[in-house]
């Protein structure tokens, strides 16, 4: 049972199945910005379509609506004055489920090629939504195009190659006949049938509200269930946007766009915790902080639970070639997007003894100062450092920096207001360096969520590794970063951060960066540790959100000479 | 990086691959107990092998044994008098996860050729685990050896060909190109490590000891984990039968033993409950009553958990061509091992107006003395009788039987004590059949184990189903089974059912039963409702007991030039 937009996709389809079995790279959706293609006025249209928006009602024909909620702020100092429908839950959660039938029933292609037409025309829209991402997120521009545009695409893409493949494991329908006795058989006609968990609920985060987000509407989506769509109270309009298209991709094919709703909330008036234990959730895929996240793991007894919350991710400085392409790469790592990135490093371990640079030592405080100059050079241009670093997102991480410098440390760099030409009012501070000692763990050994570095002197690389190691047990990590010429090192660190259940980048310089995940290729989170209880994507990611249900009945004489 | 277990049984895992895939009847291990396959000793010598056990202790090398411990009684009457080590859980544990980085570095190849072959051991010991099967089960010798030999073989084969398939989807390793610039390129080389979740915990019912448990014990074994397996302490012998042939597999392949080790306990002194919030236990296995199922799923929350509880299963009656070959099979699965089955229906819907047979109408008592009769008829050859009823696992069962019949319903036909020629101290019990009118909820919709039937009046078969699927969604079900000449009640039916999370039988007559469930065809238990929140098996079954790891790294010049 195929269907037109499964049809029109199936190229794309397949070239995702393809990369995520043999990980190569592999991308839908292009990343740059061009007016070759994207169209030549797709830049201004974006602009002008997310300006459109901006002191307006944002208008979804959605059921139980009860009044307008939102209260967005540009990090860069625009005000959005958007608001949304305040929900309903009894309301909107009782459409959703009045949706399932019909979806499930419309089958694995139709529910594909939807998919596939709705991330099609989310690309369409890159521009629109960059525009929305960096004005809620504070992403800089660039960014907010790649990351919240094509990347968030591609990770959407990835998450429905895994739900397809997954769903098309097992026939519609079988023939099943056993021998029973010399010369007796029973046969059976089998029908299998893919039934959806029910309500799925996303519950997006202030900082990757798409990236984080598409992967689980669309694995909950495309594998039959309804998705209620809950973004952070601080960056609403890029899902909102999100559920806007998905809406109309649906009613264009005759089915139920309350599919795909939208639960706004401020943070003054939060809803999640009611909508996490209602009932009629059975899917829940969380990003954001580990204290919500853990209670949601604890509490929504009645769900499947995919969560990807915080860590503390480490780097380990052993030996280098070369002091000034690490010290570059570091520095545009520790900055961009201020250090509020999941994946940015937060604690730099060097041996207090220092490190082997090409062929002589150098100390611990020469080794820290060229990860310091590098950055203060990176951010000397006023105009890469407002591309680089964005805005601060939330306030509170503002006021997190100066609690990091006053808690103790020797501040190696201090972190400044920085000026952004374009957007004067917006929320810019450089990172925050400072060193500790490896036994001060109260200070490095927790999340500081933001421009805010540790380097931490450790007793050699050993204790490095054992550090990153244990922090990334005891309170999660995301990534791991290590620099060393010596293949034994490196060997050692990637068994004992691996087993730590998080990735390693070794050694990288020039254009590639630990904070940097590849769909098709990198799995992000492991789910091996306490930063999440899932990767984005595996099968696991996919498998469980449906159940195969069978009918088995004898095949008569008569059935099979009607067939 | 092959092994020469994995080549040897190659095919084996291939053929299973492929039916899981197409559903198609399969099997590895013939269910036919012949001489002429298992060997013209093999009865003899199995039941030789089981008869040495007897009033022995049955010696396993393991590391932190503090004494002896266990109490099973043979539901034939025989006494076992076999004890096992008792086990220091904090020294078995240790040694459980000392045994992991060898496993895990062993790789793909290397576990899935050692659980083949443990597998192919244990099919090779089928009469002698037929012989433990029985004589802590009840189940008769033909059920024993089929349903806890070969079937339950072949159940761990399926779990291990998705374990196997799972693992093998991501490459070991991958280079990874990506244009940054006109001539610029990133090249990474990327490596793929699975890492196993730790300890796996596999907690054994007192039914089918082996046909439950395998399927766990491959899964978690095969991607790395180690298995601690902790039977019901009323049917230890078998999967301690298991446990020593897999720790002898292991040795010859100079892994360590300790990978998968017993722990035994009596009904005095359990210990489940201590082992389940282990902090080093990381994935559990349950199958068993739905109370301390549940106990689990709420309090285990630092493991993955798999469960297979109870549920109460229904059966439809609505019209037929013939009775007698529909109360034939049905009396059949009512009787088949006392109803201890988790398939076994308990409640049977008719409408109180009756149903169609053939051309005319037979009222509700017709219908449901014609259950009653087969039922009679069926049981009145006494050899009949005792090779299908078996013996009643637990006394309390037998107890239930005579609870049931006091707190309400009509006798339609009585529970007799059964004598069992062979075994004249076996506790038999025949099946109790009550009449329940709709509106008895508190009688029927609840699980009553055991030997004991509801026959319930329903205003139509519109109400039977509506009934049976309120059943399966408050209280679970595992089967559900209609008998229908009508296409448009079979169709409302399976929409119904299957909604509910089950699977549904439709129109069974000779030689195939409600009760069974096939490896590699049929999915047992749905997951979907409060039987279980797993099945047997799929892709979510094995998935998320590994999780995937990389690495990371540029492809220097150097490196490329001496790969």
């Amino acid at each position: 049972m195929s269907h037109p937009l499964f049809d029109r996709h199936r190229k794309t389809l397949e070239s995702a199945t393809a990369a995520i079995r043999n990980r190569t790279y592999w991308s839908a959706y292009p990343e740059v910005p061009s007016g070759k293609i994207y169209g030549e006025t797709a830049k201004q249209d974006g602009l002008a379509a997310f300006k459109a928006r901006l002191g307006q009602p944002f208008e979804l024909d959605q059921p139980g609506s009860i009044g307008r909620v939102g209260d967005e702020a540009s990090p860069f100092g625009l005000s959005l004055g958007v608001n949304y429908p305040k929900a309903d839950p009894d309301a909107l959660l009782h459409a959703a489920g009045a949706a399932l039938p019909d979806w499930r029933d419309a089958g694995i292609e139709a529910r594909t090629g939807i998919c596939l037409e709705i991330l099609h025309r989310l690309n369409q829209r890159s521009f629109e939504i960059a525009n929305a991402v960096m004005h809620t997120t504070g992403q800089a521009f660039m960014m907010a195009f790649q990351a919240g545009g094509p990347h968030a695409q591609d990770r959407g893409l990835e998450a429905l190659a895994y739900a397809y493949e997954e769903m098309s494991r097992t026939p519609e329908q079988v023939t099943w006949q056993k021998q029973v006795g010399k010369e007796e058989f029973v046969t059976l006609n089998k029908k299998f049938r893919l039934i959806p968990r029910g309500i799925g609920l996303v519950i997006g985060c202030s900082t990757f509200p798409t990236w984080n987000g598409y992967p689980g509407i669309f694995a909950s989506l495309a594998t039959g269930n309804a998705v209620v769509v809950k973004p952070h109270p601080g960056a609403i309009l890029p899902l909102a946007i999100t559920v806007e298209i998905a809406r109309e991709v649906l009613k264009e094919n005759d089915l139920d766009p309350n599919l795909v709703t939208l639960v706004a909330d401020t943070v003054d008036a939060p809803i999640t915790k009611d909508l996490v234990i209602r009932p009629e959730i059975k899917i829940i895929d969380y990003t954001g902080g580990s204290a919500f996240g853990d209670w949601i793991e604890n509490n929504a007894r009645q769900a499947v639970v995919f969560t990807e919350k915080a860590g503390v991710n480490s780097m380990i400085l052993d030996s280098v070639d070369n002091l000034k392409p690490v010290s570059g790469n570091l520095a545009f790592s520790l900055s961009l997007y201020s250090g509020q990135m999941c994946t940015t490093p937060q604690n730099i371990f060097i041996p207090k003894d220092g490190i082997r640079v090409g062929g002589e030592q150098k100390s611990f405080d020469e080794v820290a100062q060229a990860i310091v100059g590098a950055v203060d050079w990176f951010l000397g241009d006023a105009k890469r450092a407002a591309e680089v670093l964005g805005g601060i997102q939330n306030e509170a991480t503002t006021g997190r920096i100066a609690q990091a410098a006053a808690q103790g440390g020797r501040v190696l760099r201090q972190s400044e207001p920085v000026r952004n030409e374009a957007f004067p009012e917006a929320r810019v501070h450089s990172p925050l360096i400072l060193q500790v000692e490896s036994g001060q763990k109260d200070l490095y050994m927790r999340e500081m969520f933001g421009p805010i570095v540790y380097i931490v002197a450790t007793e050699n690389t050993e204790q490095s590794i054992k550090l990153a190691a244990q922090t990334a047990r005891e309170h999660g990590a995301i990534t791991c970063g290590i620099y060393s010429t010596d293949e034994d090192v490196l060997a050692a660190a990637e068994e004992a951060i691996s087993d730590a259940g998080v990735p390693l980048s070794c050694n990288l310089t020039g254009q590639i960066f630990v904070n940097q995940s590849a769909a098709f290729s990198d799995f992000h989170v492991s789910g091996a540790n306490p930063a999440g209880n899932a990767t984005l994507c595996d099968a696991a990611f996919v498998a469980n959100r449906f159940r195969v249900v069978q009918s088995r009945a004898p095949v008569t004489v008569e059935a099979s000479s009607t067939a």
